[in-house]
């Protein structure tokens, strides 16, 4: 049987959540999509868009009609969304997220929803991109893009396959894996050179002469920061919220960058060119295959 | 005056070389190329593609004919190059390189080609790929990029004018600068990120779970990785070459990434959103300009 909903409650309407509900209409999997949000002209916008169908800033009566909620705002307001829906919230509806990290969505649910365990399927869409709001939304995001679910021990095996199977009607790749698993993986991969990204750019920023210094920076600047232009108040909720993580990950840089200034500093040039290769090879290894995945 | 040579040696007949070669020629501004190169098999690729009209491997027989000599290998390679060139060398020969670090360049010139400084203009075009070799070579490849001279106090007025009007007909932004604030320039917006981005790839490369950490990097860990793909003898030698300056800008980076370290230990998001604001914002007007630059 196909997964499907008939009405959709979607908090934050932007590029995540968006292309969720786009996505889901044109496969005919969804009714009815209420957008629920902070910014009334993102709302505005995104009912002119036909991202949703109605929009509304009281998020319990906007859930009381739920068969499912997605959370796709900032890891950092989902406690108290999670509270405030609860006493609305029926039986039956699904309670899923977009947030990238997952134990402590976990833990969320569990401190605000301690009821409603069995319904709940913490989710994370891998897909991102500079842009954000309603205006963002596009029906083709999910398209061959991995979704990582990473469901309650609780959690109902038809909840799981509810949100496995609207995930896959967006073209999305699902797999599972435990949060702690899920949260070291994407500590490692994402999470990390997002903070190495902002470190380095600020850094030069702060220097007395930072505009002559910008003023020569090329390609390989552009691709290296390009992550330095995230969203500064997600990613902080990210780091945050993945601290634990994201602290083993650091440590381990640190310690390998200190291994490098060492070699550089005692000119060991053949320990330089290893560290490279290793690199490099790995590097276009991974290329590779993400290019056929694509 | 077009400046204009007659006959060009260029030794390293790659990406940087090469393209060079092809622009010149395309705006009629040398009349005969000589390749000098180690690989038999990419000079004679380079012949066969019209990059250069003639290829040879005696490296002083060939400076004994021309008007002026670029060298577009690794710097690590120079000193020998230059010393091997110093005894055919013309007395009117215009002698450039084209390398990513200057002052070890221009001591490299003081060292091997003492009598002949006043023809020696060191120079750094900032373009590059991850492709290389003679085949990579295009007519295009400087249109509208920066190329920076670190002219010495001995070069000649006209020495410089003919690199200058030389790089101008291939299109270039030609800039000039001393050879310490270009090293310091660079150690900051190039290579710094270079090391940054190889010791990042290789921490994860040399964990145990490796491949399953790479599935799920996507498109931030790509482009943030993409200068983790360069060659890695010429980041060891530019790495060497511009030790001092790397140093004090890695060491910079890891006291930014150290006082970051501790705020997410002490769950200081308001210090680590204000960091990642600063980036941002530096990010974003960079990016802006750099566009308007392109």
């Amino acid at each position: 049987m196909q997964a499907s909903i008939d009405t959709l409650v979607v908090v934050g309407v932007g590029l995540i959540g968006g292309s969720f509900a786009l996505a889901l209409r044109r496969a005919g999997r969804v009714r009815h999509v209420i957008g629920v949000g902070r910014s009334l002209a993102n709302m505005q916008r995104a009912l002119e868009l036909g991202v949703v169908d109605e929009v509304s800033t009281e998020l319990g009566d906007a859930c009381a009609r739920a068969g499912m909620v997605l959370l796709a705002t900032p890891v950092g307001q989902m406690g108290a969304l999670f509270g405030a829906m609860a006493p609305r919230l029926p039986e039956h509806t699904i309670v899923t997220d977009a947030g990238s990290t997952k134990g402590d969505v976990a833990l969320l649910m569990r401190e605000h929803l301690p009821g409603h365990l069995a319904r709940c399927v913490p989710a994370h869409p891998i897909a991102g991109s500079d842009l954000s709001g309603a205006a963002a939304a596009q029906f083709g995001l999910y398209e061959g893009r991995r979704v990582v679910l990473t469901p309650l021990p609780e959690s109902d095996d038809d909840a799981v396959a509810t949100v496995r199977g609207l995930w896959q009607a967006c073209g999305a790749d699902v797999h599972e894996m435990g949060a702690h698993e899920h949260d070291s993986v994407f500590a490692s991969v994402s999470h990390l050179p997002h903070l190495l990204a902002f470190a380095y750019v600020e850094r030069i920023a702060a220097r007395s002469d930072a505009e002559r210094r910008f003023d020569f920076a090329a390609t390989g600047f552009r691709d290296f920061t390009r992550i330095a232009g995230s969203h500064p108040e997600m990613w902080r909720d990210i780091a945050l919220a993945n601290r634990d993580a994201l602290l083993g990950e650091l440590d381990d840089y640190m310690a390998g960058l200190a291994r490098l200034r060492g070699q550089l500093a005692g000119a060991d040039g053949e320990a330089m060119q290893r560290t490279f290769e290793r690199a490099r090879d790995a590097r276009t290894r991974w290329y590779q295959r993400f290019l056929r995945g694509q």
